[in-house]
């Protein structure tokens, strides 16, 4: 066992963190960019960038087992901000693929390195606040995927978003041990308003937040069930790391919900375990000024407190372009200061920032993006 | 008559502009600072300073009898902004010491060089579109200067504003020539709302944009009247300029409205030509942004045009900081970009720009402001 892991639990010896890094974040934009994503951002003001936390969220656990997923663009920046990792345990994807190929080559490289790997995949721009109840949690999955299970974690709605898609779920999931795990039955797409508040009300349901347990074994036979191509692909590449600027080119681009856990639930083999932990996915400025708390002055503060000067306003100001920004009497506005552009906008529209981005792309003005 | 004047009048020969450029302007912070007040910057898009645009404004009439007084802090600026000025015609205060004796000072130096001298003092942060017009009233308010009144230039109020001081119009007043000019009966004080509307309905009232025409002697001789120490030492400092540190500390602070206007109108020596132009005195940004057209996506834009991007958004962008703003869904609001503050507010809240100065004041950010 390597040091820093306190896990006397054997099968927590196999396990490792998988962190796919990649997304481009554009409805944080000016913040995240294509050239800086948001993972490479402290967004949530712990002075550490969000991959920088989700590592440290996992170390507990799992030591210096830990592979990032990030694509050739990034592999650099990703490194430097984990200098600890070996060289070896940064993947870079040639192009983006979705998740599917991402999650599948760790899989595949840690079926060869240690058979009997268990990886957890967690996203690298989440943030979860309570490291303690995430690692329990992550415990609990440990024990259901030494069943053969795909194990997802599933995080109790706090409102009936419409941006994320939700699981049904079952009843208990039999494990060795006393676990929260429950049976998974079914995977459902982003719902509109009115159905995601029937999922809400029934009790029955928790949001898809992207995060699996899972042998890397058993997460590679699965995929083989549905996409064989694809498993015979990603294990050859485990075996000849130097062949992938010929074979990644060919990958199917997939999501791993559509192309393993929505069959696997409907074929009874996923489990889920409800998250007890805060987490956000911190995907527009909304859902990051929630993770902010409100200063006296009711404005929320993402950089040095005494570069932001308010009166009369609440929202949330960004100061990352060492200038000072003042607000007057405006309410749940978004400010983003950056060395090279600034957004002023509302609460309401931080769904639409995409669209600027869009619409800079598309005047030729790549250069911010 | 020197070059570049083009009237051929005989008491235009005499006539000199006479600019003070002082106040700090701080409704307009951060575009406006103690250091760079408003008179040095391009406020309407002109392309040259409110400065340059008010001497540039009188040159067809005056050629280079002109004369500026500035505070001390700003006579480099002044000068390095108006090349062409002799070094004598900027006259540097040591202290503010409001309107009188400021234009007192230019007032006593005019009558030295020239007795039969007819001085328009025209503060250096107003704006005027029209430049044609603005002479036209000059020339009228000359040819009644000639009878030995003071002459004031009146606005027609375009809405019931309660930031201005309003004059009471009466019978013409008996000029050589046929001119506008009529008898200023009284100024009155900012009114309230109701006695705005009183005033704008009656038809009789004229905003007091701080405009005056009048022969150097007469102006002096009025003053003497009221405050005759003060004229005593303005004509020593004339024929002393080097007293200027010894005298200048021990002047009244008073405004010109208050030390002669007033009283004068009382006594039957003012008269009022209507201004038949536009005048805005830029006093916060909601004036600001009235000067500037709306962009055909709704934004109103001081500074490069390609520095903005706006979607579905109304109000002012002050683009001064070579960045890009972004606005997005957001109405009536205003935003002012420099390389080391940025503003938002509303245009609801533009009078308490200033209480933010006070903020940074108070809270050891002097050099913000």
């Amino acid at each position: 066992m390597l040091a820093g892991v306190s896990d006397g639990d054997d099968s927590m010896e196999h396990f490792w963190g998988v962190i796919p890094a990649g997304g481009s974040g554009t409805r944080l934009w000016p913040l995240s960019r294509r050239s800086a994503p948001k993972f490479l951002h402290d967004l949530s003001g712990s002075g550490h960038s969000l991959l920088q936390d989700t590592v440290s969220r996992l170390t507990p656990l799992t030591g210096q087992r830990v592979l990032v997923v990030t694509g050739v663009r990034h592999a650099e920046a990703v490194r430097a901000q984990l200098p600890d990792l070996p060289e070896d345990q940064v993947l870079v994807e040639p192009s983006p693929r979705d998740s599917m190929p991402a999650i599948g080559l760790a899989a595949a490289v840690l079926e060869q390195r240690d058979p009997a790997a268990v990886l957890g995949s967690f996203a690298a721009d989440h943030v979860i606040h309570d490291g303690e109840a995430f690692r329990a949690c992550i415990r609990d999955a440990v024990a259901a995927a030494t069943t053969g299970a795909l194990v997802t974690l599933g995080v109790t709605p706090t409102y009936p978003a419409t941006g994320f898609g939700y699981i049904r779920v079952g009843d208990p999931w039999p494990t060795p041990g006393r676990t929260q795990a429950r049976r998974a039955e079914q995977f459902v797409e982003k719902p509109d308003r009115a159905r995601a508040e029937d999922y809400v009300a029934s009790g029955s349901y928790l949001w898809n937040a992207g995060m699996f347990v899972v042998r890397a074994s058993v997460l590679l036979d699965l995929l083989a069930t549905w996409h064989p191509q694809m498993v015979t692909a990603l294990r050859q590449l485990a075996l000849e790391p130097s062949m992938i600027d010929e074979i990644w080119p060919g990958l199917t681009k997939i999501s791993i919900d559509h192309a393993v856990a929505e069959p696997a639930a409907d074929a009874g083999r996923v489990a889920v375990v409800p998250a007890r932990f805060p987490w956000d996915d911190v995907g527009d400025f909304a859902s990051l000024a929630s993770l902010i708390a409100e200063s006296a002055d009711g404005i929320r503060v993402l950089g040095p407190r005494d570069q932001v000067v308010s009166r009369d306003s609440t929202g949330l100001v960004a100061a990352q372009g060492s200038r000072t920004v003042v607000t007057l009497g405006v309410d749940d506005i978004v400010v983003v200061d950056t060395p090279d552009a600034v957004l002023v906008t509302t609460r309401e529209r931080v769904q639409d920032v995409k669209q600027i981005v869009a619409d800079l792309q598309g005047s030729g003005r790549e250069d911010l993006t």
